[in-house]
Parts: C-alpha cells; sequence; structure tokens
C-alpha cells in the first residue's frame, strides 16, 4: 500500500514505509557523514571532518563565564526563554557583526541552535516542493540536505578562484525564468568558501547583489568563517551594501566553540518576524544558558584576541598543506584558501575521488569526495580537504598518504592503459587559476 | 502577483510576501504568546505560562558538573557531537524512562533541542499537507503550530476525567476513514495533560493501543510531565506495552531545568534513523555541553530526590490553587489534576475567557483562554491555570483577583439580561465529573 508516483522513503521491513511525508524521500545519510564513522578511527589522519580546533580555546576562560552566569543569573540561564533570543545577546551578536561591515538593529537578529538550524528555518519559511535554490557548485553538504528535505532543487552556478561568477549566474537565472522555474533564494558562502576555499571579490559581491534585485531573490550569506582570514580580511558582508534583500546567518562555532549550538540570523524585519514564530515551534527558545554564556564570554574575555588565536592556528595548518600538497603532488592543481578550513584539490581526470576513498582509508587517510558538494553527481575529479582540526604534522603525514594513494590509482591505471603515472599532467596552473570544477 | 487559491502569509508591507512558502502561511503568533508579554509585568500574577519552578534545583549542583565536565571532557562539551546524542546520555535517558515502566535499547533515542524539537522532527517526517493529526481537545499549543505549520488539520477528540475516551476516538476514525482522509498520527499527552489536568487510565492506554494498531494510526506519546505526579504515579507509559507503534517524546525541562533544551525521542528503528537524519538537517548535532552537564546531573547528583522536591512543590502549589478555586470561585467547575502543572477551568456558559482577558489583565492576574488550546475556535468557556511557576501566596492572590474579575463580568451581564450575578450555578460537580468542554 504505497501511494503511486511518490518516491518512497524507507522499505518493506519499516512497518511505517508507507506513512512517511513526500519529503522524507529527501533525507538520505550523506557521504560525510559515513565517513564520520571511519575518520573516527585514531589512526586515520582525517582530512574530511570540519571540526573547529578547539583545544586553541582555554578552558578556563569558558569556565569561568559559567560560573559567573551561574552565581549572578542562575534562574534565567536555567529557564526558558524568549523565541527571538536574549536582547543583551543579540545587541552583542551586532558587535561581531560589525566587524564585517554591518550596522543592524539588534531587533533583526534572531538566535538559532546553530546557524545550521537558521538555514533550516529559512527554507521551511521558504521553500514549497519544485521551487529552486541557486547556490554555488560545489556548497555546502548540509544546506544542500535542508533544500532537498524541503523538495526544493539546487541549480550550481560555476566559481572561479574570485568566487560565484555574476555572468554565469545571469545566464542560470535567466534559463530557469524561460523554463518557468520559481527561485527562492540564492544561497552562498561568500568569504573562505565551504568546500572551494575562494572569496567573493568586492566587485562581485555588488554585482551579484545587483542581480538578485533586478531578478528578485533573496540571498541568503552564510558566513561561518568571515572572522578566520589568514592575513587580509575578506571584503564586507553583502548585507553591509544591501538590507532588504539579504538573510545572513553567523554562527559562535568557528569563533568559540560548536558544542553551545549557538548561532544567529539577521533578516529583514517581516523575514525575522516570522523567522521567530518558526524558530519558537521547532525549540519553544534557543538554549538560554547557552546565550548567556557567551554573552558572559564577549562580555568579559578578550573574544578579538581569541579569534587572532585561532586565526593564527590555522594559517599555520593551510601553510602546512599547501607545504605539503607541493612537495607530494606538485603535479596536481589546488586552491589557496585566505582564510577557513578547507582547500579543494583536483585530480588528474581519470581519477574518481569516491571510488578512490576506500584505498585511502585503508592507507590511513581520509578526505570527502567531491561529489559530496554537488547536488548532481558532478566532483568526482576533486576533494575538499581540511586543515582546522589535525596538526601541522599530522596534515604532512596526511598528505603523504594521500599522494601514495593517488599514485598508486595512476600506476594500476597506467598498468591497464599501457601509459606511465603522471605523464599528462592535468593543470600546471596551482594558484590563481580556476581547477576545472570550480569553473 | 500572489499565487493563486493559496492563503498568503505576511503582508503587502513585506516586499517578501509573494515569496514565502504555502505552509508559512500555518505560522502565526499564538494567544499564549502575546499572554507572555503581558504577564512579565511584574505587578500581574501570571496563572498563564509553563515555566517551570527552577529555583527548586539547587544551582551549585549544576555548577558543580559544568565545572567537572569542562575541567574532565572540555574538548567534547565544546565540539560538534553525533546527530543522535551522546551514547552514555543516551543510556542515561533509558534510566528516566525505567520509571514509568519503558525498557528499550539506546541506538533507539534520539537526543534533540528539548522534546519540543522531536515534536517538529517527527512532524516534517510524516506530515503531508492535507494528513490528519488526531489529538485531544483541548492539546498543547504548540504541538498544534507545528502540525499546522506542515500544512496538517488537527482533529480534536474529546476526553473526560479519565483523558481521551476511546469511543469518541473511534467514531472519529471511522468518519474521518469514510471522508477518505489520511490520519498520521494520534498525539496524546497522557499524563497530567497540557491543559487539560486530567490522566489517561490504564485501561484506557491499553484500548487507546489497540485502536491506534486496528487502524494503523502511529501513536505520538508526549510525556513532559509524567514524573511529576503528586501522591501516586500514573500508569506506566503507553511505549511500555507497545514499541512498534509508538514514538515517545522525552524532557528533562520539567524534571531539571528548561534552559539547557534537552529532550528526546524514543522511536521505532526504522523511524529512529530518519529521526537522527533530520536533527542533522537541522541542528548537525544536540549541544554536546548540555549533553555532558546533564549526564554529569545524572551520575553524580541525586537526581531522583531531585524530582521529589519538584512534586512536594508542585504539590503544594496545587493545593494552594484548588483551596483558593474552592474559597472564591467554588460556583464553578475545575478539573483535580494528580500531577503536573495546570488545572482546566471551566466559566459559566454565558462568559467568553478570551474576551474577558483585558479586563484580568487590568486586574493584574493573567490565564490563558481555553481557545489557544483548540484548532476548531472552541474553548471559550474554559482557561488554563497554571500553578507552576507562582507561590501559593500569589496563587491565592491570583485566582482571588480571577474571581473579581468573573464576578465583575457576570455583573455586568446581569445588568443588561435583568438576572443576578451567579444565580444559576452552572455545574455544582466539581470533580470527578467531566466540565462541559472536557467530554
Amino acid at each position: 500500500m504505497t501511494r503511486q508516483g511518490i518516491p518512497q522513503a524507507g522499505n518493506n521491513l519499516d512497518p511505517w514505509y508507507d506513512h512517511y511525508a513526500a519529503r522524507a524521500a529527501g533525507l538520505r545519510a550523506s557521504e560525510v557523514r559515513a565517513l564520520f564513522a571511519v575518520a573516527s578511527r585514531p589512526e586515520v589522519v582525517s582530512l574530511a571532518g570540519g571540526m573547529p580546533f578547539v583545544s586553541a580555546l582555554p578552558h578556563d576562560v569558558v569556565t569561568d563565564a559559567m560560573s559567573r552566569v551561574m552565581t549572578e543569573q542562575g534562574s534565567v540561564a536555567l529557564q526558558y526563554g524568549s523565541g527571538q533570543g536574549i536582547p543583551v545577546f543579540r545587541e552583542q551578536i551586532l558587535e561581531v557583526m560589525a566587524l564585517e561591515g554591518i550596522r543592524a538593529n539588534a531587533d533583526d537578529v534572531v538566535v538559532t541552535t546553530g546557524s545550521q538550524h537558521a538555514l533550516e528555518l529559512v527554507s521551511k519559511l521558504f521553500l514549497d516542493p519544485g521551487d529552486i535554490v541557486i547556490a554555488e557548485g560545489p556548497s555546502y553538504v548540509t544546506a544542500m540536505v535542508i533544500f532537498k528535505s524541503y523538495q526544493a532543487d539546487v541549480e550550481h552556478v560555476p566559481m572561479d578562484e574570485n568566487g560565484l561568477i555574476p555572468e554565469a549566474l545571469r545566464e542560470h537565472i535567466a534559463r530557469l525564468k524561460a523554463d518557468g522555474r520559481r527561485i527562492k533564494f540564492l544561497y552562498t558562502i561568500p568569504s573562505f568558501h565551504n568546500p572551494a576555499g575562494v572569496t567573493l571579490s568586492r566587485e562581485r559581491r555588488l554585482e551579484i547583489l545587483s542581480i538578485a534585485r533586478e531578478n528578485d531573490i533573496l540571498v541568503l550569506e552564510d558566513n561561518p568563517y568571515g572572522l578566520l582570514y589568514f592575513d587580509q580580511p575578506a571584503p564586507d558582508a553583502m548585507r553591509s551594501v544591501e538590507e532588504d534583500g539579504v538573510v545572513y546567518l553567523g554562527t559562535f562555532s568557528k569563533t568559540l566553540a560548536p558544542g553551545f549550538r549557538m548561532g544567529w540570523a539577521l533578516a529583514p524585519h517581516a523575514i525575522r518576524e516570522k523567522l521567530v514564530l518558526a524558530n519558537e515551534a521547532a525549540v519553544l527558545s534557543p538554549s538560554s544558558f547557552s546565550q548567556l554564556v557567551i554573552s558572559e564570554y564577549l562580555s568579559t574575555a578578550d573574544w578579538k584576541g581569541q579569534i587572532d588565536t585561532f586565526r593564527g592556528v590555522y594559517r599555520e595548518r593551510k601553510n602546512a598543506m599547501l607545504a605539503a600538497l607541493e612537495e607530494f603532488l606538485p603535479e596536481l592543481s589546488w586552491t589557496d584558501p585566505a582564510g577557513g578550513f578547507y582547500v579543494w584539490l583536483t585530480l588528474p581526470e581519470m581519477l574518481d575521488s569516491k571510488a578512490m576513498l576506500p584505498r585511502a582509508v585503508k592507507e590511513l587517510v581520509a578526505y570527502t569526495p567531491g561529489t559530496a558538494f554537488f547536488a548532481d553527481g558532478s566532483g568526482r575529479q576533486n576533494m575538499r580537504l581540511s586543515f582546522c582540526y589535525p596538526t601541522p604534522e599530522n596534515i604532512r603525514l596526511g598528505v603523504r598518504r594521500l599522494a601514495t594513494v593517488i599514485q598508486g590509482e595512476l600506476d594500476l591505471l597506467g598498468t591497464f592503459a599501457g601509459t606511465g603515472p603522471l605523464d599528462s599532467p592535468v593543470d600546471g596552473r596551482r594558484f590563481g587559476a580556476p581547477p576545472p570544477n570550480l569553473s
């Protein structure tokens, strides 16, 4: 007894098989998820996950903030709060956003359970089945899981070393409109992109905002990494130049710690009102305790200095990764991120990052295959390498192991095809030039 | 430019007016929400909210647990976790549920951001537009907000002093099926019902499970108050006698503190798998920090003794409320809860609790009008009175003020209708007999 014509989730071993909503068919385990299990074995060097290096945060600073919160505001911290979040905390969030040029009113901020939940709430509010979300190709895995869970289709627009390509965006929009598709928003990670590691230039930010405005498309600006630049700050946030057409998502997961699950949305007023209602329906209120602890931390600790510390940690690791790639895989091409957590690597044409993964794990290194970051199955020639969590030494070890795996794959191909390994280098332009799957 | 035939959320002042998903039309501010603002003025005795009395929890016990977590497991507490929740914590949740007769496997538990979020995730997983959720009438406000946000229709089945009436449930199901409606689940709060204050008898639990099984309807058992009985425990949870057909929702908000936003779902295995995927999409992982703090609290503190303390607090307040009702409003009828937070009061027929509210607030007392708890506009003759948060003295003061308001309304009606106040008592059966809107 299944509903005809509707893709079914579950299987016949599940007695509730025919009871799920149509949208449940979109909820499938991601490739990244399966990897987490593999990569958690201690002998594996994981270049796969996106865990921030929280050990660089002095734990006593957090413990002290907690103790003060419990002493001074314990009954508030333990209680339900408002669906929008604590006013003082929302004011402090404005100070964080001011570092990227954003001027806003605390009344337009909604505190959420990580910025992931802001993404979920915006999607719930806007996406009807069959709607289109435009996203960079590649894009953030779990954003696409959400879009699909609301039965929207993700349309990728290519990037190059300066981020999303405005001309390509124009063409995609025109084609989608000609096809009668309803485009709900442009989901973008303009700074230190996950997974591509590139940053949208200031000129392009303005041009893309202008394209979005002309076409009546809301921009969903996801900015988890913006403050984690290595040398120069990224251009100001898109929200800093456009108020009415941007929903901005921020988080404390990368600048403080993800264990609190604290993020926020800054939205045009009417959207903000609905986001609060959606937030209340979903969780009643965000955690009062987590909000007050972070609020106390922001009031009393040198939080900007802490972000500098994180920058130093990630800069060193990025350098370690790029040096190792130069040393062990000089024939390949990769992006050179100016901040954030990720490098996007392009393999020789004949290799398949997804098919190669089991062999890599056997060699005790893990990465995320490029296919995880595309809704349409592309990305086999790419992989995302994370430098955020492993030590510089382990990054070097991981890349060396990866080189062994890649060489082994090429040897194998050479054996069958009769050509030597790496005798046709794919792209000598290592930096600055777009690897194949970014442009 | 609005979509024809689809109810629109927002208004013309909102430039994104025609961009919202159809489901956004269901997200409206609840009556209870507006009340929170009113009731927060210190001079108002609020019998409206459902805030637990967290001051009865020794804060140093919580602070100590936090400090130990940060010292011993800081890097885990600050980090992302798994989408299902920490295994040790899920094992401890089994111990909590065992108090209500539930035997289960920790692998079937999913930790959520309060049990509210479990409700949201189950709804996202199961509800297609036009589906039916059967719920008690009255039912929990914010559950109905979620159901409506997924475009499901809520069908109320009446209760009496022993909870949901099985015969009425049978009739409703038969009628809905005859109408070709698709019933997705029965949402029920069997113990110390919010807002009705009644408890489903053991015989009826079995009968209702049997009706659900016969009709292939999933039971969503929401049990936030089960451990907060005054004298005798409630009958064992419905999940204790039926594994395959029940999704059970639990929370630490009432037995510990809501500020952590920690709850859980216990679900049949196939449903549990999908719930984890939905949880990951929505929040990546529940807060590691909150999980570990509660886990440490459960390991080291006398958590059962603490629940006894809460029971004592709420028993005293329930007694204060019933004594005040006897003293100031002896002509009316109300439910006599055996646990939980709420009394359901029935007004004389000619009164309207919703219309009366502004006058009550003017007299410095707040309550929740019965209409908030029905999807169909009924409940005007009822109100929910909460005894969880105010002191016994304030409860008495609040009920006295409420009596003044009711008397004033009756005087006014008497002036117009020519009858004296309260000269036609509505229902002499105060306890044991069902007030009009419960049966």
